[in-house]
């Protein structure tokens, strides 16, 4: 996905909230504002805005120092992700539809994401998306791809979140290659984090090579690019991961919350819907 | 006021939001955003938030060659406007007080502005601040100082607002003088809108000198200076001039209503509050 013009306040919003997580001191914040400020000449409109992500988190490492500002309030979320689980496998269990219940589980945990300013309750915002309908719903298609593959690439999108893959990996009953960002970027992710979240138990993990809030295909590394290439099924998690893979030459199911305006308008569906699309390549 | 860091992502959606009223072009607003963007470093955290967006508008007028992009928005207003006039006048006519009657509506007009990125809808707003409580309401000091004064200055704000500023200049009773912008700047109130308003069948329209969305004492005319200094009763309408004003050396009554988070924080009440604050002098 292109960048949009409404995306650039937005980039500065991001900038003054990931400054926010690393420091108080108003001269450091104003100087990633500056900085960003400057980077928006150097942003083309062909950019994938997760790409611009990444150098905005880079500004903010750079003057404040600190490497992973979201650290403390990842563990956080996967503690309490972590408490509401069983209360996840329950509802699993007891859904008549096991497959699609974990889906709309999995959605559930892309609300958690500091990179859009929305302010979420995890028990609240679960239960809204379970009686929720879809914006997009290619449920048929994605049972049918699931049904004729022997493996699965799950590419993850934040922390917390990832503690709610680990239901809809299960319920996907294959085996499954999940992957995780290179390096901290936002709450995206990590290696380290998705063993902390317990994916571990229920999948391969594989680092994307990615350091940019979404995968982008020429940023991942050779290893991933194979694995994206020849996976039997690819789900792709949340907007950072559709940004980067909107236009991506194979198929993939996108998960996700359309949580602003731009990518609901992008997918013609309304701000806050649920989409589960299947996306078809198609040669130019 | 000074700038919070709040107001800078703000200022990028302003310039957005102006230069769209002005081109559909996209690589000009683009460009709108990248100059807005460098802007960033010259703004210092003591500036007046008004003055950052006499800086934007420079900026899209420039890019543009449009001078006066809200040119028509701003005739809409008035014409609308005008055309509920006449029921405010019955509003106010049959009000147990008329003068907090009028100051109401005064206050509903200034929801009429662009720079504030919020839906509007005249008559709604207008009934539904009449049955609102005030965040402040210093307006026994404000009967007392009318009472005892013999001349009003009254700053007006934006356009279509100043229709309903009618209103209460009427209601006043007193000469009253109405400051306007030197020049077209967002959708603030010029001489020839004050006319078009019919402020002048009321009052004397006087030129503030300012061409910020704000009355800045330091860029005002000397002649305006002097009315400013000498004027029994101050009326300052709008976040804008608020901005301005808020440090000033003269008592002065403030009647806005806090649009934006940083402003309602700033005066300690809930967005989106109605305001009749009584500014003090004191002197360091």
């Amino acid at each position: 996905m292109r960048t949009y013009l409404d995306c650039i306040p937005c980039v500065m919003q991001q900038a003054l909230r990931a400054g926010r997580m690393a420091t108080s001191d108003e001269a450091k914040l104003k100087l990633i504002l500056e900085k960003t400020g400057a980077l928006i000449k150097t942003i083309s409109m062909e950019t994938i805005p997760a790409a611009t992500g990444a150098k905005v988190y880079h500004i903010v490492s750079e003057i404040t120092g600190v490497k992973d500002p979201y650290k403390e309030i990842k563990q956080q979320h996967i503690r309490e992700t972590k408490a509401i689980y069983p209360e996840l496998e329950r509802i699993v269990a007891n859904a008549d539809d096991k497959l699609l219940t974990a889906i709309k589980i999995a959605i559930a945990g892309n609300i958690i994401d500091l990179g859009v300013n929305k302010a979420f309750d995890i028990v609240t915002d679960v239960k809204t998306i379970l009686s929720q309908d879809f914006g997009i719903f290619d449920y048929p298609a994605f049972k049918k791809q699931l049904d004729q593959s022997k493996n699965v690439l799950y590419i993850g999108d934040n922390v917390g979140e990832s503690v709610f893959d680990k239901i809809l990996i299960k319920a996907l009953k294959k085996p499954v290659k999940y992957a995780v960002r290179a390096i901290p970027i936002i709450n995206d992710v990590t290696w380290q984090d998705a063993v902390a979240s317990g994916i571990d138990q229920v999948a391969t993990i594989v680092d994307s090579g990615c350091k940019s809030p979404g995968v982008i295909p020429e940023e991942s590394s050779p290893a991933f690019g194979e694995l994206f290439d020849t996976a039997d099924l690819v789900i792709s998690k949340g907007q950072g991961n559709f940004e980067g893979l909107s236009g991506c030459n194979r198929q993939v199911f996108f998960l996700l919350k359309a949580k602003c305006s731009i990518i609901a308008h992008h997918l013609g569906v309304k701000e806050g819907a649920i989409i589960l699309k299947e996306h078809i390549y198609k040669e130019a």
